[in-house]
């Protein structure tokens, strides 16, 4: 009796919610000493120390209509303001207030654009392999989501398959850079190229096509390396930002969009994103998180343990045999299943009481990710499995 | 460039939020104290005095990875489990976690549960005068909104009518009680009879018709009046509930579902909903806010500050000359317009610094809604204005 769309839906539901419901019920029948959960994108790193001193003298200071009240569908403009003026002075962009609307985490942010952009049937371009929620957040639009297949070994977007991609249909490309579930980094040339192409499909086809670049994972990066400010190399850029991993607030669904001016028909996009942001029942970003995150926007994030996991694990599998991609961002280490099928793969680890998730849930079959946003102990726990399990399979 | 449905829905977008925002810029022109905005349902009695208290003991005492961190698309276990046992001790139920959702308020839970049931052209079915924001809902999923036509001066549903617009296709009927923008609830016998339409009609036609209580306002009663609990007249209802008013959080975007066991199909309903949740870009309903109001279950609703104004506003406008409905809950009052055209008389009053929106907004023409969730002052303030505005339009 439910619609025909979400039960499709339902039935392809997120492997990565499988999995981590999946994590709960064997802790509980095994102990969370010997489960090894790296199936979600959870931030084991606590937010900054900082933070509940910045709650509570919120709640002190500022009037509680205020601060618990309804403002403007796009945000309090206060906070807009602060974060437009600290990308300004990150990226060296003239952002005002009006560029900056805040959403209910990045999925909030990505879902408002898309209703916003897209008509029944317009293409969405991604690139495998790519968080596998894209698919559902196009679906909803009724958008036709087209993949470009992945590009191994090193996972930068498949350009030449991209170009005889480009349609008279194609209304949004998503980059996701540091890139779940690869932890690469798209780099500037690559950036460059693609920008290149997109002016070009849009002079061709005399439309405009939007490059969406979704960055929760911006500050987590690793050996000093550079994360490409988007709108820099691509004027119709609209970036969605989350504070879900760099200030580790996943559950609390605080981010925003950057609707920089120069994007096309500027003046409808950021209308018909604020309203989408109320109709779709958003209504507003959570209003104290709001508030919270406009005190944190120069702080650091701490990603030594993320970069601590990360050595652990990839050192720790490539001496074991495994083939790996080794991260430049986010908390994600993309491994090549050492069997053909991965979904089979991971449901031998399972054996072990290791989650991992298949590729095949990022389009990109034949690799496992594991999410390394784990207490190092369950790392350090899991590699003589690891081991044992690579013997097994051979 | 931007879909044609967002291109529609922003050209038609909320009168409401537009004279929030016309609001603001009279305020800046005219000083607060000289605009009487009674346009949007923005609480102004403040949330109760605890809430800091309680939100600081959450921060100190729990481990802010959790506290901050995802769960399960339907909301925290513990949480689910404490609102079930609250809504068992008042209303006599057996509820448990597994039926309720824990929601980015009423608006998310009600898209939420609009995207699990609705087909397109699937018929939802309101009664006038209703929340504006119904129809957008809708035509998120492509449903279709069928009008119950406004039964005053009582504004009880038009049950006569309502019968002859069920049909095959009606998948829900959503209700609002205390309702917006009258202030009446909906009798016992009202929804008994109500329900006795929907049983038949089921019947007639071999479907399930769900019934979606919206009830932000469920608390916000007056004169010892009493709501009734809709699942126990009809087996098929699903509520949609909100501390937006009753804690006064409305920024803050939290609320849940309760999906009782009884309801058709209910383990689709519920996967679909927790699988809606996340794929809408909600994800899950703020993680802090969760874990807050499930420590404000049993505060009682402070109404003495809205009750106040109810009786200010009613009295005063009744003296004037206005024919009001007297409202029993919410904080809205709804007037007659003095001349047949409410949008005209709505633009005549902004002439007195009032803003008040027309009963257009809510499918009702020829009459007015005020919010009467102000400081007590501009009630008093505004009365003179209103006889005068009378006057003039006389």
């Amino acid at each position: 009796m439910i619609s025909k769309k979400m039960k499709e839906h339902v039935k392809g539901s997120s492997m990565i919610r499988a999995m981590f419901e999946e994590g709960k019920k064997m802790i509980d029948l095994y102990g969370a000493d010997d489960v090894h959960d790296f199936s979600l994108g959870n931030p084991s790193t606590p937010p900054p120390a900082e933070i509940n001193g910045i709650i509570n003298g919120i709640l002190k200071d500022e009037k509680p209509t205020f601060v618990h009240g309804y403002m403007n569908n796009a945000g309090y403009e206060d906070v807009r303001e602060t974060i437009a003026k600290s990308l300004n002075s990150k990226y060296g962009t003239s952002y005002g207030a009006a560029n900056v609307i805040m959403t209910v985490g990045a999925a909030g942010g990505l879902n408002i654009i898309l209703k916003t952009l897209l008509d029944p049937d317009d293409e969405v371009v991604v690139f495998a392999p790519f968080f596998g929620e894209y698919r559902a957040y196009t679906s909803n639009y009724d958008g036709k989501l087209v993949v470009v297949s992945a590009n191994a070994p090193d996972f930068q977007p498949n350009l030449a398959e991209f170009a005889g991609k480009l349609t008279a249909r194609t209304k949004a490309v998503i980059v996701n850079s540091p890139n779940n579930p690869t932890g690469v980094i798209y780099s500037e040339e690559t950036l460059e190229a693609l920008a290149g192409m997109l002016r070009e499909a849009q002079e061709k086809f005399g439309t405009s096509i939007y490059l969406l670049a979704d960055e929760p994972y911006r500050e987590l990066v690793y050996d000093g390396g550079f994360v490409p400010f988007i709108p820099k190399h691509y004027e119709n850029t609209i970036v969605g930002y989350s504070f879900s991993k760099s200030l580790s607030l996943p559950g609390e669904r605080i981010g925003y969009l950057v609707v920089p001016s120069e994007v096309a028909d500027f003046d409808d996009v950021l209308s018909g994103a604020t309203v989408a942001n109320r109709i779709s029942g958003f209504v507003n970003a959570p209003s104290l998180q709001q508030r919270t995150v406009a005190k944190c926007l120069d702080m650091e994030t701490d990603v030594s343990g993320y970069n601590k996991n990360r050595e652990a694990l990839y050192n720790g599998l490539t001496e074991a045999g495994y083939e790996c991609v080794k991260p430049q961002g986010a908390f994600y280490l993309f491994v090549k299943s050492p069997i053909e099928s991965d979904v089979e793969f991971c449901s031998l680890a399972k054996k072990y009481h290791i989650l991992i998730v298949p590729g095949t849930a990022f389009a990109c079959p034949g690799y496992v990710r594991i999410a390394y946003c784990v207490a190092h102990e369950t790392i350090v726990a899991s590699l003589p499995k690891f081991k044992k399990l690579l013997e097994e399979v051979r």
